[in-house]
């Protein structure tokens, strides 16, 4: 093991970049003397903005989306079709979707897939407070917009299946599988050219 | 444009992280959410860990590297071979050197490499204080440990020449250049296998 050691407070920054999923040793070196060399203020402007995050962003009683009032403002929207629920993985997926200008209805973050091999079960999620919101009858469909992996699929096929007892009269749909736009079909995988074949529509 | 925005401190954070060269949305992205989902404490020591690294570093007034006293620890080290001086770009480059546990000199940080396209000449690198150190008879070696590319090969150059104009009895030298260990020749571009056979070594 090397003996050298960056000054303290500089391997105590490294050490807390390492934390961060994807930033290794490398990562967090750059960053930490980037964040050393830049001018004073944009340091302590992302420090700030750490605990400015923190201090002030929960979970949507509602939906559990990130927000700063509750209900958040997607679920307090009065322009939203409060007749569609679409549920998604993580906040950031909210993001995507409504990048589109397509989608005009509610979500619910689950916060993670079911993973049997991580230990994240049905409580583990935020699948509770996604059954109370099917109580109200205005709900007319569920969008289950999880990824289509393998822990994507299996969150979806469970939802379904207890939404399906539960609510008998409310339609649930999952996103299209198929050639992304752009793609070239030589360079796409089978799996996806079959899902794209199984889901071909009618011109 | 999308009109949807994540909740403003959300949103600032992620700006702040973008700053950093590298991370481009995505990245802020993931990097906000995992701050606002992990432990309180892991976001607000980082967000102290970037105060504390500010606030306690600075550069060394001899060699330029990040140091918490002054001269640096290596500046100041009893055991380091006083004779020797390795130029380097950037105060990381340091801790690549250490870790092969085989050189002992002194080191001086340039910070940069000169660049006339980003306007980067002599001035704006610590080339004046490595000079300075060169009137001390003691330097007897300058290691030039700038990347073999175009701007740190221009680099090294620069500072030899005005090295032998100041002290003609200073030996100058410069990492050799070769097959790294464990690659496959194969996979070697033509360049570095033309260095390599350069500088060749008798066995």
């Amino acid at each position: 093991m090397p003996t050298f050691e960056f000054t303290s407070p500089v391997t105590k920054l490294i050490e807390e970049l390492k934390k961060i999923p994807g930033i290794g040793r490398k990562s967090a070196q750059r960053i930490s003397f980037y964040l050393l060399k830049t001018d004073w203020d944009n340091a302590v402007n992302l420090a700030n903005a750490i605990v400015e995050a923190r201090e002030k962003t929960f979970f949507c009683s509602t939906c559990s989306n990130i927000t700063t009032m509750d209900p958040c403002e997607i679920c307090s929207g009065k322009n939203r079709d409060m007749e569609k629920i679409c549920v998604v993985e993580e906040p950031f997926n909210i993001y995507s979707i409504e990048r589109t200008e397509l989608y005009t209805g509610l979500y619910h973050v689950l916060h993670g897939n079911l993973s049997p091999i991580r230990g994240i079960g049905p409580d583990q999620l935020k699948i509770p407070g996604l059954l109370n919101r099917l109580e109200n009858d205005e709900i007319k469909e569920v969008i289950l917009a999880t990824s289509p992996t393998t822990e994507g699929n299996a969150t979806a096929h469970y939802l379904s299946e207890i939404i399906k007892k539960k609510r008998s009269n409310v339609r649930i749909t999952r996103l299209a599988l198929g050639i992304p736009i752009g793609a070239d079909i030589d360079y796409v995988d089978s799996v996806t050219i079959a899902k794209a074949m199984e889901g071909r529509i009618d011109l």
